[in-house]
């Protein structure tokens, strides 16, 4: 495999030479052919005019003072660090500004700013707060001057023709060539890597080979220090993306990594069009990029693993993202993901997205409810997004069946969120961090991220003895994955179901999520029949972590009015506040109710067996106050070896207060029992109105056309073909 | 002066009697002229006819099932109270309906439904739920009876031409005159009673004695049972206003008391216009629907006192009130708040408003700082409100120095609120009641409106000795009302001033608020210098309750980890667990930074004694877990007899996730420091920036002219003219 890729790598590398056009620049992401559309036809596209014009009142006031190239001294967030990010991206937006006004005083600027890097640059050693493995020179990690050898370089390509042959040697030699090469052969541990920090790097080092002509950078970049396949660019795409475009981190880190992918990409596609990289690996560059929209809701990425909830597809990394892929397919519904982007990237693709959007060409955009494969060969488990509506104010429920995900990964295997209305009703926390708040460690990762927001209790997922999955190891959980068993987005009533054998030494879990859209109820009704199988006795909890004020119990909550102590000590427990709690008996169900904003949420659960709930908030054990005060409720249960764990969720109802009404504030599911055979489950779910019953059988087998049948109660025989069945009964049988 | 009003009466009932035309109708909010009017030029009105489209398709799928008037057995929020309240208002909007469409069949849907009331009504006794002192019939108070009777008759009025006199006889003489008399002679309690309540029954009684051509029911109305003035609307509208439009218990029930009010003025006018009650008491009428509007922020009323958080402008009540004062005053600049209502009445007015949207005439709507006074002359205090500008997403400032207002009235007296970037920062609790949700104490006020929402600890005002103003005594807080000292809403330094003598029994409270924009610092500075001066020792505490994420403090917030415990044991307290502590030096001030949404706010305080700091969230001694879960800081003082309290809030810098950038994430104060006179107070605030220092100087002396003069230090003599100085100095003297 790998003498054929390197092979194959020879084969392109003979066809650049002759393709390679000497003297024309701008040549990457806008290219002389994009400015001269674009100069030619700007008045017809006034969003791009718009664009263009922030842009250079930015510039413009960036450039009002003297520049600015401190001695680098400061670690992230601080005072050097951030005013060298700065410099990186005014060098580039008045390289672009120059282009597209053709006002020789932007060039001016870009040229001032690289004269003075191009003088420090040779001077400088290893910073001085550098980073672990991966120190930088004007950063404290390389990672932060691949990003800005990204945006110079597009500065430089965009101003390069004006300059005198000895500015160009002074600041090719002294600062390009040098970066380039510190970011290659001299960090060959983050460029030869397969990780989103190596992608940054080939990406600054093969545009900066593109703008220079140089092509050991360009096959650097493309195949590895070796230049023989085994790193590099295309390697990466192999191993970094799923097949399905799924990034390993989760979508928070797919939106980061997707930038210098994209860039570098285009990069290609206009200097090299030959190597087709855009059709590499079926299209797997467009995937990722569209996948992004996809793991999102509300315009918010789902919050798995490590993750910024407030991050979105109105970010920088998928306005380049969004108009490439509208350039690659003209699928006129992207523009109105891009509408809400509210500017349009200063390329070539981003004036084509901005001309049509202006050409009133939008057409909505239609969510889709899709199964992510995990892993490089998309065996690695996957990500289940059901969806019951294509309007942002409908469903999404999200089963997270993925791999672990590198160090940003959360120990939650079978973990599920819940959108609706335009809000997250079933909840992930997130990362512990506030980004870029010096006050809260700096900007960076808080203690309470391990202690909390990766432990197992802080999902929706079961946890067995009170401890995490993988008793929370790194390395252990990177071993193993879920298996997907099941997928069904057909009609209304769909299907996901996942299995994890080795979350806990004895028990395997199994998940089976249901989105039915308006079957036996009138709204959405989620099922939810998990699982958890051992050989021993152990102790299950189910949490919930929900978003809304409580409303109503069926048993009543006991609150501790006192006092409040913490539900336990180690594994994120320690961090719960025990509120209140309930005992639940063998045959009956908790159910609870909230309200968020004008909707009712009724979440119904049961064991089968003598259980407790409590319902916890978070702050305990945060001496600094990190925490957000977040809610769950949480079932027990103790001293069986097997449970399965039925439990419903229904949005009903509304909550109007401008015209002083409220209707369907009640669930309407009356009882939920279940029947379990040898290797399949039936669950009877009786609802409060006309009494109606419904049946819910799972085989668990995916054969399509197996046929099944279950005996209940030794009165009533049901069968079906496949992995599940549903029946309604009008009246009780 | 009841004597005036009485002659003044006389006069009015003798022009009636001419100028009424008997067989005109409609005739109350919806003309004959008005429907003349609208169905010749609704197709120039798409907004109207939108609005109508909308009622005819709820009236359409009323009427789809037959007619369901119930025995009148629940209470509010059951089935039979609920289904009246609905057959009332579709009464009316089937009449409307009709006139508008000329569809019989809508006047006969609106028949059926007065054929079936005007049977049952003579038969009902007493309701079997009735409510304490005003009991209804078809309701369980006859607060409900005459919000029916308003809609009802509105519907009579429309459909009484298509009736024959055999229907019409039956349904007047069964059904409308004998509800009338209900509402009227036989609950003269409510009928006379200047209150909420007496407004819809002189609503309810007047619009029917127009429409049934009953000058005695008029009259009645107009003034009292006895027609003499002693009551009535008229009365009704010289008590229960201010003469500046606000109404004593706050706006969310000024919004409730607004529709009965305009609602009938309209029909007087309408009827008759020689009365000019439009102009009555200096326009207290459209004064009154402008001061809601006034009253809100982000399209929601200032939550003070009882009140539902989520009650705004976009109310039905409002969208009456609005096309009435657009109507009254042309005022373009009213249609864009109408534009957010979303919908407009089926009225003249409302058309008239629809009308001129369609035509794109709307003007921005400008907020503006304004005081008002309240109590019927005004001399009972006020609610001040400081804006800095006027877009939606800008600050508001607002002190309530009101008189009690009446049993929904909470113990806060000098109480403040700030809103900033389309939120509440500074927060008022509002009512502890889930509004319409049948789960929360049938919907009804909770326990703990009583011992919490009401307490003074609950809101952003000192509280002495851990007891609440009034010792939280109605009947002793309706003896007494803040004096409001000063008011200037000049420039870019507004100032509020007010004291209250007698909420202790030993200790006066005195409250300046300052509002800067964009002086020493870039954005909004708010300054609050609050004095208590008792003779005797006593605790002082000063609660603000704010709405965001804590990032930072300046001295270390020691939070409880393992344990939590409510702070108190009465008066509120008990309600507050217990969640960080901090002690202040005498010399010291207390900062604490929180983030909400993309803003930061930073809030300093400090006594000038040593001083104790409580981080609380509210949850404690909750039971059914009726509270919602906010937060609170709270500055404690003791064994003083004085104190003054200067505290500032900044709202500052950005926190970007999308572009992932935080500036400005830290306060501008550096200290600040009380130089307190006799009878002056002088502020000191040192800035970080630049060795700013900036002095307040106030003389609590609100005569303009008067000349005053303060010497700090024994070194610098400060020098001014009225109420406050304002110095500012670029280096410490």
């Amino acid at each position: 495999m790998l003498k054929q890729i390197s092979m194959f790598a020879v084969a392109l590398v003979t066809c650049w030479v002759g393709s390679y056009i000497e003297a024309k620049h701008p040549r990457l992401l806008l290219t002389a052919e994009d400015v001269e559309t674009i100069t030619k036809s700007i008045h017809e596209s006034p969003s791009f005019t718009q664009s263009l014009n922030e842009t250079r009142s930015r510039v413009d006031a960036y450039f009002a003072t003297p520049p600015d190239v401190p001695e680098p001294t400061d670690a992230g967030g601080g005072y050097s660090h951030e005013q060298h990010k700065s410099n990186g991206i005014a060098i580039r937006e008045a390289g672009i500004v120059f282009q597209l006004t053709g006002e020789e005083r932007y060039a001016k600027y870009a040229e001032m700013l690289f004269t003075e890097y191009a003088e420090m640059y040779p001077g400088l050693g290893e910073h001085p707060m550098k980073k672990e493995q991966t120190p930088g020179r004007l950063f404290w990690q390389n990672l932060n001057e691949s990003v800005w050898l990204v945006h110079a370089i597009q500065g430089y390509d965009a101003i390069v023709s004006t300059l005198d042959s000895a500015a160009r040697e002074f600041i090719e030699r002294r600062l390009l060539r040098r970066m380039a090469r510190f970011l290659s052969e001299e960090s060959p541990g983050t460029f030869d890597r397969i990780h989103n920090h190596g992608t940054w790097a080939v990406a600054a080092v093969g545009m900066t080979g593109y703008v220079l002509n140089d092509q050991s950078y360009i096959e650097k970049a493309l195949y590895g220090l070796k230049k023989d396949g085994s790193a590099g660019f295309l390697k990466q795409l192999d191993l970094l993306v799923s097949p399905d475009g799924f990034y390993a981190e989760g979508p928070y880190y797919q939106r980061y990594a997707l930038m210098p992918m994209v860039v570098f990409a285009k990069s290609i596609e206009n200097n090299n069009p030959e190597l087709e990289i855009f059709s590499y690996r079926d299209g797997l560059i467009l995937k990722t990029i569209l996948a992004c929209v996809e793991l999102s809701y509300g315009g918010l990425f789902f919050p798995i693993n490590d993750a910024i909830k407030d991050k979105g597809l109105d970010t920088v990394e998928l306005r380049y993202g969004m108009s490439i892929a509208y350039a690659l397919t003209g699928d006129a519904s992207l523009l109105s993901v891009m509408e809400k982007q509210r500017s349009y990237v200063l390329t070539g693709d981003g004036f084509k997205a901005a001309l049509a959007t202006d050409q009133e060409e939008t057409q909505p955009y239609v969510h889709q409810s899709v199964l992510f494969r995990d892993g490089p060969q998309g065996n690695q488990g996957g990500l289940a997004v059901l969806r019951s509506e294509s309007a942002d104010s409908q469903q999404a429920l999200v089963l997270k069946a993925t791999a672990q995900g590198l160090g940003h990964g959360h120990f939650d295997k079978l973990h599920w969120l819940f959108f609706d209305n335009g809000s997250e009703i079933v909840t992930d926390y997130g990362a512990a961090r506030f980004l870029n708040i010096e006050a809260k460690n700096g900007g960076r990762y808080l203690p309470e991220n391990l202690t909390w927001a990766k432990q197992t209790i802080a999902h929706n997922t079961v946890v067995v003895d009170g401890k995490s999955h993988f008793d929370a190891e790194l390395s252990v959980a990177e071993q193993f994955h879920p298996e997907v068993q099941y997928f069904s987005d057909d009609g209304s009533i769909q299907v996901v179901a996942a299995t994890i054998a080795n979350a806990y030494d004895d028990v395997e879990i199994n998940r089976t999520l249901v989105l039915l859209d308006s079957v036996v109820t009138d709204g959405p009704l989620v099922l939810d029949v998990l699982t958890a199988n051992g050989s021993e006795s152990h102790q299950f909890d189910l949490p919930l972590h929900f978003n809304g004020q409580v409303i109503a119990s069926n048993v009543s909550l006991e609150a501790r009015t006192e006092s409040l102590r913490p539900l336990g000590q180690e594994n994120g427990y320690q961090h719960l506040w025990l509120r209140a709690e309930a005992q639940v008996d063998q045959e009956d169900m908790f159910s609870m109710t909230w309200l968020k904003d004008d909707r009712f949420y009724t979440y119904t659960t049961q064991a089968g067996t003598p259980s407790q709930v409590f319902l916890a908030e978070l702050g305990a054990n945060d001496p600094q106050m990190n925490l957000r005060r977040e809610q769950s409720v949480i079932l027990r249960t103790n001293g069986s070896s097997r449970v399965t764990f039925v439990s419903t969720l229904e949005a009903h109802g509304e909550y109007n207060a401008a015209e002083e009404f409220t209707i369907g504030s009640e669930g309407s599911i009356k009882s939920v029992e279940v029947y379990s055979g040898d290797t399949q489950d039936m669950i009877r779910l009786e609802f409060k109105a006309n009494d109606t019953v419904a049946w819910l059988a799972l085989s668990y087998d995916s054969s399509p056309d197996q046929e099944h049948r279950i005996l209940v109660d030794q009165v009533r025989t049901f069968e079906w073909t496949g992995f599940y069945g549903w029946f309604e009964d009008t009246a009780n049988p």
